[in-house]
């Protein structure tokens, strides 16, 4: 089973991340397990993580959704996904996944983080096929809603 | 700079990953340095590198190509890209990340491999956000063209 402590240092990372990147506060909602790949977007970042903890975690936006981001961070419009924004969801992943390291590595975590990778495309969705299950998060901001979605095998024997 | 001699564990991995599972030899094409995400597909599977040495290494094919090597698999055909499929994909990701790993691990470059995460979109772009440069390699396999994509950033000091 995923163990649902797992979840809560991602969801107080993407806050965190959100706030700290683009002074935006989005409104989580409640974790739920993914049994199929519902949460489709239209630009995703997605990051490893591996040591003796192993996992994967995305997040997925709609490009509405990710201009209006990304304009709150630099305060320029973006008319594209073009590279900028793309840098900037990979930003976003990589505060996520750092900050959920810091605290998990807390409870004997531990693990790396990958490199993210950005993934464009209308409509697409992430599966990740870790052994366990995923737990994906919705986030409302700006009247849309992005998901970030979270499979992580915590290392045998940590608290 | 990448260091080329880093792709070719990789290069070699693929063709031991689909000639292992599927029994295919796919015709290697030359990488050459990813300056715009140009490799669109439909199925892919991504896959996280973390340690000393980290990145992330892509695959991706239409999804005519990813059903014929699924049919090649299992000998039997697949209507869509299912759960099936989306395994398949995600069982080569994993070799391809092994096979490299156990061989780059030789040279010094020590590193985990993250859970597959397989990203299913008409047309969708994949693109690597580490510090160094990407390359691409394309290989043509019935008449179609499938592409490996990898950033990795090697353990400082190894050979």
């Amino acid at each position: 089973m995923f163990n649902v402590e797992y979840i809560n240092p991602f969801i107080a990372a993407t806050l965190q991340a959100l706030e700290v990147m683009a002074q935006v506060r989005p409104k989580r909602g409640s974790p739920f397990l993914k049994t199929e790949h519902v949460s489709k977007g239209d630009i995703s970042g997605v990051i490893g993580l591996a040591g003796e903890a192993v996992g994967s975690v995305a997040i997925t936006f709609s490009e509405s959704l990710a201009k209006k981001i990304y304009a709150k961070m630099v305060g320029e419009e973006a008319g594209s996904l073009d590279e900028n924004v793309r840098d900037a969801v990979g930003e976003i992943a990589n505060m996520i996944a750092g900050g959920a390291k810091a605290t998990l590595s807390q409870h004997g975590h531990s693990f790396k983080i990958a490199i993210p990778s950005i993934v464009v495309g209308k409509n697409h969705t992430i599966e990740h096929k870790g052994t366990g299950p995923c737990l994906v998060v919705p986030f409302e901001l700006e009247g849309e809603t992005f998901w970030i979605e979270v499979s992580f095998q915590g290392a045998a024997g940590a608290g």
